[in-house]
């Protein structure tokens, strides 16, 4: 097991024995993406595609974070930052419980997607670009946050003012304007349903 | 099934499935107590025995707090407060996803304490006092924090030179003075058995 999920106690619950109970072996969804490229639609759909096969995920959004433990952040490129840092840090709690998340963030940067990385582990995080053109997120812009973008009313915005450094290596690049939600779905399911079967000596 | 923790999608994972899927209903032990009261011995001994009685629980305390999420916040008052406002949020988090915590703060005040009972919900938030006297923790003092604090090399020390606010009507008070800890942890068992046990209509 790698150094850093280790249970600090000995006598505290062994993670290979959660792993067991739960009947699978966790890791973390990294999902990037443009504001309406689908995150939220591929996370919710996968969560209850999980559940149904056997599997407890929990999505982790801008809707139980930024309205909870972050509510005390902003947009500033610092406040930015410190989301994603706390929302890896609370991905590892999940990991050492034996639990998969399904984070949904825009996370737009390089660097700070490789903090995530470094916080949760190589081994656990997995990195899923929810892709789509801007052409297609602003035609969408399911909150109209792209019209408030151009009009000037919010600033920063990802993809308008701010720029979206597309992942080089994702361990999935989810294509949302070619294929319906549930093939998307569908590809992710099968991608990661080896990773997290339970095997009693995978981690040995 | 109470507002604060209803799900924000419909499309979510809904949280009764998921308590019947992991067979328990949760709830947040907040134990609070003085620094050697023994909070981690009976966090820990309580976590195992829930899980060898079949529930899944998941210790939050200093360890993989405040070395983990936390780890940018210091104990200046505000720093505390924010510690335990993140923790409590924490919390929610693991009740959404159907997890029983176990939180291990010394958490002096009674403000710092209904801050957490607000953001957990009553509901679910249950005070565990784990009490001994200062005599007791100082005689024992296995980090060698009380010398430290007597000798002033630690400022604002629960105890020594900043308070412990008892709980006045704590979920339980374990007095861990007069009993061995397989006795707090069966006395603690026993209290919160019928709360996590999954029946299919406890929530309508």
């Amino acid at each position: 097991m790698p150094e850093h999920i280790f249970p600090i106690h000995d006598r505290m619950v062994q993670f290979d024995d959660r792993c067991k109970r739960l009947n699978q072996r966790p890791i973390c969804l990294w999902f990037c993406g443009l504001s309406g490229s689908g995150k939220s639609t591929i996370a919710i759909g996968l969560e209850k595609k999980l559940f149904q096969e056997g599997y407890i995920a929990q999505i982790l959004d801008g809707d139980n974070i930024r309205n909870g433990i972050n509510a005390n952040l902003g947009f500033s490129e610092a406040d930015r930052a410190e989301n994603i840092r706390r929302v890896a840090e609370i991905s590892k709690l999940y990991l050492q419980s034996g639990l998969i998340t399904i984070n949904s963030f825009i996370s737009p940067t390089r660097a700070m997607r490789a903090q995530a990385k470094a916080i949760i582990g190589p081994k656990y995080f997995k990195e899923v670009y929810i892709n789509a053109s801007l052409e297609a997120c602003e035609a969408r812009d399911v909150k109209g946050l792209y019209k408030k973008a151009r009009s000037g009313a919010i600033k920063g915005f990802t993809g308008i003012d701010s720029p979206f450094e597309a992942p080089v290596q994702p361990f999935m690049n989810i294509q949302t304007e070619a294929q319906s939600p549930e093939s998307c779905i569908n590809q992710l399911f099968e991608a990661i349903e080896p990773l997290i079967q339970f095997k009693a000596d995978a981690y040995e």
